[in-house]
């Protein structure tokens, strides 16, 4: 009975939105589970680092870099400037990050399902982190105001890398949560360099450009507030995320993750 | 500070846990976000059915129809016993519909880079059907107590249905979720069914059989839950997956949808 008058109450609800003529800017007015406000004191800049011990993590380290590295080149490209740089370097890092969580989720679900046990809760972690992930993306496009060819390169690029951290994952799940750890390091301190850029004025359009809808409301910010704010809010997020890699790095055996219970 | 000390504290967890033998009872022991407990007075089969209107709908629900008689074929396929033959239902239903919506918020997420919009929540709504889903597939293997060979031929299955079901939800997402409205329609009948069997005493294992622990935790049963209860809470959830998709497929525009509000 209660269920019958919720399925009335949705379909009305639906109906109602459905016949109304949305206005134009209703298409921000998205919904999405809670997440906590930070606060901006937090996660000012990579506060842990964890040494490469061995050939794997090592290995895990050195391709983190080389990715940095490619990255800044792609970003840096001479008839590039600078500042278009900085929106290359974040979509594409948000676009990666996206899937390879994505898919790191997949692995342990056919991990799961191979072995014939419950996954312990590390599936519904990394798809809760990709969907994290996936507000990133969406509000990093909206700040760099990306056309229709950055999206189709996006689309590409994440089709292109899913198969491949899909293996990658399967094949040593260990080594990926490592260079996803180092990559969450990379990111926080390219977003600690653009934060900085703009305090120091060399980018005052993020200074004074206001906060697109989207991450307002899902960060919790005020209604005034900046890209900066947005900024630090995702590095808040990217600190959650090295937390989460580092840990299911270190656990040495099937360890239950309460999602309840990780890094917020 | 607070951040680090959470992690500390996640970290202590994480190798206090590993260092520890589990015993062999623990891998059962798995974390889950909570799940409302269901009252089994709901759900006791299908409420409302859809009448198919215009082309689409009918294709989809022919299509529905098909599936259910293909799968009732194998699974009452002659060498295989009456019994087995239920067994193989449950798995490939759940295999099945655990990769379709999974497929289907990955094209919701394509949909919104490909427009530069927001996914309005559908994109999580999926994702977490899916996961529900995936539940239900860990319990029926639990449940049937499906060998290396059944849980190969989930992954197999699996792996082709994925991409069909993307291209086939980009190609037309009211089609997809009509057809996964009815298919849920069947799967309510054959639990119905199942339920009935084990209610009239022709299917007195599954009347004994002690609900498995993965079971018991996610839907919040008693210590001495058997199958049967089971059976009856996969149900609830599948009806409330009718109820979903019943929507989505009414939706005419871009509706927003609050994940906190969606059939619980
Ligand atoms: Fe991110
Ligand atoms: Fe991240
Ligand atoms: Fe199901
Ligand atoms: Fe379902």
């Amino acid at each position: 009975m209660k269920h019958q008058s919720l399925q009335d109450e949705l379909l009305k609800l639906a109906e109602s939105q459905a016949k109304s003529f949305l206005p134009k800017d209703a298409k921000d007015d998205v919904y999405f589970l809670p997440h906590k406000p930070w606060e901006f004191g937090q996660a000012k800049g990579i506060k842990e680092h964890h040494e490469p011990h061995g050939p794997m993590e090592r290995a895990a380290f050195q391709t983190a870099q080389f990715l940095r590295g490619l990255l800044d080149n792609i970003a840096g490209y001479e008839p590039v400037p600078v500042h278009a740089g900085k929106k290359i370097q974040k979509d594409v890092a948000q676009a990666v990050s996206c899937v390879t969580t994505a898919q790191a989720a997949r692995a342990q679900h056919v991990r799961s399902m191979w072995k014939g046990e419950p996954d312990n809760g590390w599936c519904r972690a990394l798809l809760l982190e990709s969907d994290n992930e996936r507000v990133h993306l969406l509000t990093a496009l909206k700040i760099t105001h990306a056309n229709r060819l950055v999206r189709m390169g996006i689309i590409t690029l994440q089709s292109v890398v899913s198969p491949f951290s899909f293996i990658a994952y399967v094949m040593c799940p260990k080594y990926c949560h490592r260079l996803y750890e180092y990559l969450q390091e990379e990111s926080i301190k390219i977003y600690t360099q653009c934060i900085e850029d703009i305090e120091e004025g060399s980018m005052d359009l993020w200074k004074n450009q206001v906060a697109p809808t989207i991450a307002k409301k899902y960060w919790h910010l005020k209604d005034d507030a900046t890209v900066e704010d947005v900024l630090k809010a995702i590095r808040a997020d990217e600190d959650k995320h090295r937390c989460t890699h580092h840990m299911l790095a270190n656990a040495k055996y099937v360890v239950n993750l309460d999602p309840t219970k990780l890094p917020q």
